[in-house]
């Protein structure tokens, strides 16, 4: 590394209100700061400074919560959606429900009122029952009971869905796998988790890493989603550059079919050829076709060494110049390269007091290695970083090595939702693209909405190629909808690109799959769903366009 | 390393027979000495010494070509299966077919005898016509026309099946993909590759080590196989520790459903959860839901350093803490934990003269690094083989570095199945266990079936838990045959494990199903079927059990 010009950290980083900085980012006193509806459980560790368990992804994203969950709109009011011809849960129903699961049958209005609202608070349904099985043959007794009585049922993990995915829409019984929360195996020697499907994300990274394995995957939410939620929703997140997606990663799992059947595919094995594999139907299905009640996943090694760099790049040519880079130089221990512009990081300083680590540059990326050598993987990133400097493509950078610094760094990134949220009214976009066209888009909406947005940026998984582009305005204004959509859509579509990269369709993006799937696609998904669930009572109104 | 403990290659070594030697074993040799009916084209580039295309597993596995095709026993012969009520191909049909594909209906004896039997010369079908299309088009249009004429179609690929998969059974029309071989596009930033379906996997493998990547599967038939067929049969092979399976891998495909219609899911993108991700059905679904004709698949960087160590263990428990520990100490870098009992050597030994380059062991392991650094690389496996040494897991080692070499070692482990061949009538078994269960269905065996087997070898991929049970014995027994079956598929199924790790079902094994999938699984396949191929024309007799 050039002397002087990649300090290992800055000092006057730590200028910044250095009280406060550390409460306002870090996971634990924010999950405290502002769960939703008051209603949710947390814990901390005897002794520790860790909160566990039910901290909602709304405080990890520190979203604002004074807006109380009745204040929602009703998605049957919001949306033009009609309820089709379910039965309407009776007395009678309540008692059946009780039956199979005693006393963990709620109807209490305030703790319907948090199930019922998703945590961007933008859609909400009027559900007036959430039964809480633990077993996967209650889910089975209750899936049996629902589809002879033809009520419609919502699964719900962690209810951290991004397009209301995971509420009900009218009154749907809400079906929690909050109570599925045990390790049922973990193998040492091949890293294979065994679990069921309520377990909480952080919970088991924590569970695995005590064990010297980490989860295949990571997400901003991982304090409150669920393993049956992130496998029901093929959740990205930040790993997937490195151990790729779940259909790769998730080796088996048991899930209970519309009409209560278990679908015992649990295995535990790397290679299965018996057959379709039939797991892979449910992956990213968001709960239209089974309940996932336990999942089967491969873990790898935890890595002994793990680097974040934290880079300026002059240009978006040079970001992509630096990930090509990055894939020669550091090869097998890149484990993420994240980009964010500069109204980004604008953004996390005027709403957040992030400081910015390194001079300010049109675009900012960061690289995280994990291997299991820490002088290797030095090396390593001295030589890309070396490199990318000498050659123009970073032109300033700094690296940390220690677990608090680089959480400092990945906050910067991480944190952008939230300063968004801050920002005003915000219209998402999570979108794939090929990586050379990925921030295309940005400048392109820029010049088309003017002074109509009040901030247009894109930051995002670009290992992936994987664009979030968010865009602000003071509040909602139809005006400003109608120039983003269908345009952002068919942009996309123009480039092949996908309208949802990794948030899935849920709700509220369902009628907009004809911009990445072609009609035959859309036919086959529809008669999947005829096939595996008739009567149709599995997350209704979600995945499947209104028209198919 | 312990000096004098591993020598990094022993000289003595190359003392057996050298001539001989490389020209046994060298893929390109081997290759010219025995394609299956003589009618297969080769191609060796000019002053090069690399042959490509067309060269057939049988030829990279050496089996005994002697056979002709004919033969071989007519499978309807053989097996009890009776012919399904499809329509017999007539001269109009024939006809019908020649529009479509002026000059590429094949209908001569000899090119049809080389297509109706399997490489391992076990089944054989009687089709009367091969299809050599070169177009989706023209797979769209032969698929309509077999649909609505109710002809079944076995598509083919490289005809490498290891369980009957990809020969018809009857008079099925046999639809080629050899002519569907073109590269569609490479992007150098992203790594993702997309081609036709006919591609070889070995050419696609060269075109993508030109330009610094490399395919993310490799295996011993890639001089045959196409990577349609890799992809419809899930084909796992040597990569498949590092690289994950191709579930994960595969970003998109594009194939024509029974009745003609041309899905397009050839996306190329890392991340799009926009609704069900439909091409997962057709990974592994063996041509019976529809037929590949494109394949967009993620490929990674070349690595700059390959090492490989071949080692003896004094027990199988060793084997496991040897692979425990590399995947600590390797971690990222480690791509292959391959191993092989002390009756693989001596087998490869007796039958292929090759020598055994370590003391003789109950068991051989071949451990196998791949990163972007040689020197790193070696620091770290000298590192594990110290610490695998000095604790006795390891009792005996050699590392190689080049490509020669490791080849040399490499051919310990892949020929095998060639020494197997020589050895005697063969009933091979490809089973998936809990890795610390491998070994014991080999030493139950051998204790079970006594004298009246001739070998009993256990050896594969380890890293995957994926064991290659196989026994010989002098010529084929059903008594031996009854010792075998169902007690190996009993075995496995106590252990909840995989009749069929990495070969699939095809015609062979797919009535042992039900020893991997429950009821309820196979139940649904056949549901999916049904919706997908309701006439069934889609490489019948294969995959889904005879009683489904």
């Amino acid at each position: 590394m050039g002397p002087g010009l990649l300090p290992r950290w800055p000092a006057w980083l730590f200028k910044v209100a250095p009280g406060w900085w550390w409460k306002g980012y870090s996971h634990a006193l924010v999950r405290t700061a502002c769960t939703p509806g008051g209603t949710v459980e947390q814990r901390r560790r005897p002794g520790g400074s860790r909160w566990v368990r039910r901290a909602s992804p709304l405080a990890c994203r520190s979203f604002s919560a004074s807006k109380h969950p009745s204040e929602v709109m009703l998605t049957q009011e919001r949306y033009p959606v009609r309820r089709l011809p379910f039965a309407v849960v009776s007395e009678e129903d309540l008692a059946t429900f009780e039956g199979i699961l005693p006393g963990r049958v709620v109807t209490s209005p305030e703790e319907l009122a948090a199930v019922n609202v998703d945590w961007l608070r933008t859609v909400r349904g009027c559900s007036k029952v959430l039964l809480k099985p633990q077993t996967t043959e209650e889910v089975s007794q209750i899936l049996r009971y629902c589809h002879e009585r033809n009520l419609a049922v919502t699964p719900q993990g962690g209810n951290t869905s991004m397009v209301g995915g995971s509420v009900p829409v009218f009154d749907e019984v809400v079906l929690s796998t909050a109570l599925m929360n045990q390790v049922v195996s973990f193998h040492s020697v091949s890293g294979i988790l065994v679990c069921q499907a309520g377990c909480i994300l952080e919970d088991l990274s924590q569970y695995l890493e005590d064990r010297d394995f980490v989860m295949p995957l990571d997400l901003g939410a991982k304090g409150s989603c669920h393993i049956g939620g992130n496998v029901a929703t093929n959740a990205g997140g930040l790993r997937v550059l490195r151990y790729g997606s779940l259909h790769g990663t998730v080796l088996g799992l048991e899930v209970v079919l519309a009409d209560g059947t278990v679908l015992n595919c649990l295995t535990s094995l790397r290679k299965d050829n018996t057959g379709y594999d039939l797991k892979q139907l449910f992956i990213g299905s968001e709960g239209t076709l089974g309940v996932i009640t336990a999942v089967s996943i491969l873990c790898p090694t935890k890595p002994k060494a793990v680097n974040v760099a934290f880079l300026g790049c002059p240009g978006f040519a040079e970001v992509l110049q630096a990930f090509t880079s990055c894939k020669k130089m550091l090869g097998e221990i890149l484990s993420a390269f994240e980009f964010m512009d500069a109204e980004c990081m604008r953004l996390v300083g005027q709403h957040l007091h992030l400081a910015c680590p390194v001079r300010e540059s049109p675009f900012y990326v960061l690289v995280e290695t994990s291997g299991s050598s820490g002088e290797h993987d030095g090396e390593k990133l001295d030589g890309f970083l070396e490199h990318a400097m000498g050659s123009g493509m970073v032109t300033d950078g700094t690296v940390a090595t220690d677990q608090r610094k680089m959480k400092t760094l990945w906050a910067l990134r991480e944190r952008i939702t939230e300063a968004l949220s801050r920002d005003g009214y915000v219209y998402k976009y999570d979108i794939s693209l090929p990586v050379e066209r990925l921030y295309d888009l940005v400048t392109d909406l820029r010049a088309r909405l003017g002074a109509s947005a009040k901030t247009v940026v894109g930051y995002g998984h670009l290992g992936d190629g994987n664009l979030h582009l968010n865009v602000t305005g003071e509040a909602f204004s139809p005006q400003l909808l109608g120039a983003l959509e269908p345009y952002v859509y068919e942009w996309t579509a123009a480039q092949r690109g996908s309208v949802s990269a990794e948030h899935g369709l849920g709700f509220r993006k369902r009628d907009v799959i004809s911009y990445s799937k072609p009609p035959a696609a859309v036919q086959l998904m529809s008669g999947l769903k005829a096939l595996m669930d008739p009567k149709g009572i599995l997350n209704p109104y979600k995945t499947l366009p209104s028209q198919a």
